[in-house]
């Protein structure tokens, strides 16, 4: 891990996440000589008091406090906005009129082409300070007291870099990132959007969709009452924001509802092979879907079915 | 926990639900001077052994051997197929032409309207002797060496008495589950395969879909290579045996074909809402489950969200 040295940082949004990097960096990263301040900036006078009771920042800044929020970014070599996607732009639009010439923008969102549309809109021409990012990461619990040093420690960090941005800035946000213990790879908006509605939103989305469908069976509760451990873990995912997860399913519609269709043509597939007792077809689908579960899980290369197209 | 006395109990296949039947039995209920003899048989040599060999069993038959079959069946009180459903209508008809007439046949499959069709086909007028049952349990593991004593603690088991069965010999079956730890249910066949479709068979079917869809795309795996937490839980079940779930589709196909057009109509119904960028619909169907799940997390009973059809 390398050693990653800053006079001062500013996270807007001291939760899980930004709190977690603050103190990754406070407490994990090699600092030699350089300041290495971190300020939060919240929109709750609450959650920064606590991150600063909790030590995970130096200082607390309310958003809404012009002064306090112009010293702030003053001199700041880094910006993180660790908030939900759909407060990108508000949020970029209040940091522009303060941000130096030298400081980087980069954020934490969980979809990128909605961010870039964001960041452009919001930062015009400066639009070569920002660096998207996403640290793939995350726990049951939130909030400054969720945070921990060890979040990113092997975890990936897609970074999607924009045309406009210096080879330097991009190399000094993935510097950060690697201090963390993360793994940082670089892809396209595009490709992380589609990765991620494949992988994540889809799952997501899938799994509210099961506890919505049981809650509208006339035997609801008989139903529930006769779930174990597969129905479960299925639906882990159907207990996550309400809110975070309308934001991202419409953030990133159109990769995501390119993938529920090509899931429910899959569906359709199987539903056809169970309609017609076709016990071959449903062996081999469960076959390759069970041989790629169990590589991925125990964190092999998984091969296309397709491997011409790779 | 009441006590179960029994002079002899015939288990036929003794990997996880049959021996940790019999090690309940043994380990677990009381005996008030009864004999309490548990034969295993199984079609392969080797897992019957291993049953014998680990003390699951008191002594081990193999399927074929028609002297010992027809030895094991005299004066049983009890006989229990736990073998994949599929084996259930030959396993029947092997067990017929040795049925003493005051011994009790059950079963353990998953699935229950074939269950009974194969129990008329192989016994005809004996079925009075047959009640469908189904513990609903599991671990990962399988074979005599995941068998435990506890498994049935605290989990439920469905009996779907046919109209055939006297009260007595239902109450016996019933006694056999209380002895283990289990809380029984007792309901129709179509119930239960209504109930199991929904919150189990289903599931797994989505969950294999999912794993096989990625698996077709040509960025498969990238796609794998960012999957994280969300996925692991929600594909947890897709590494399951394949020969098992294309039993279990097939012979619940009815109901599974039910649940299948039930959730593409809800899927289909979210895909409409991320298309119009519907975020109060998103929300609150996505509220909904959260608040479902959690109650079900917690042990709490589920309303329907349509009352008036309770």
């Amino acid at each position: 891990m390398a050693a990653f040295s800053f006079n001062k940082i500013v996270i807007f949004g001291v939760g899980l996440i930004g709190g977690s990097l603050a103190r990754a960096l406070r407490e994990r990263a090699g600092l030699t000589g350089a300041k290495g301040e971190v300020v939060g900036v919240g929109r709750s006078i609450k959650s920064v008091e606590r991150a600063l009771e909790l030590g995970v920042i130096d200082s607390a800044v309310f958003l809404d406090d012009d002064r306090a929020l112009e010293l702030a970014l003053r001199d700041a070599d880094i910006v993180l906005v660790a908030a939900p996607v759909a407060q990108t732009e508000p949020l970029l639009r209040r940091i522009a009129p303060f941000l130096d010439t030298r400081t980087i923008v980069t954020d934490a969102g969980s979809t990128k082409n909605d961010v870039v549309s964001a960041a452009r809109a919001a930062l015009g021409d400066r639009v070569a300070q920002f660096v998207p990012g996403h640290p793939i990461a995350g726990r049951e619990s939130s909030g400054p007291d969720a945070a921990i040093p060890d979040l990113y420690v092997d975890r990936n960090v897609v970074l999607c870099p924009l045309p406009e941005n210096p080879a330097s800035v991009v190399e000094r946000v993935a510097d950060m990132w690697l201090a963390t213990g993360a793994r940082v790879h670089r892809m396209t908006a595009e490709q992380h959007d589609s990765v991620l509605a494949s992988v994540s939103h889809l799952p997501h989305v899938l799994s509210f969709a099961l506890v919505e469908m049981i809650l509208q069976a006339p035997d609801a509760a008989l139903k529930f009452s006769f779930a174990a451990g597969g129905f479960r873990d299925f639906t882990r995912i159907a207990a996550s924001s309400p809110e975070m997860w309308r934001d991202i399913c419409i953030a990133n519609r159109a990769a995501l509802l390119t993938e529920i269709d090509a899931y429910t043509n899959v569906l359709a597939r199987l539903r056809q092979a169970i309609d017609t007792a076709d016990g071959a077809a449903l062996q081999a689908a469960f076959e390759r879907s069970r041989t790629a579960r169990t590589v991925w899980q125990q964190g092999g290369a998984i091969k296309a079915a397709d491997d011409s197209a790779q």
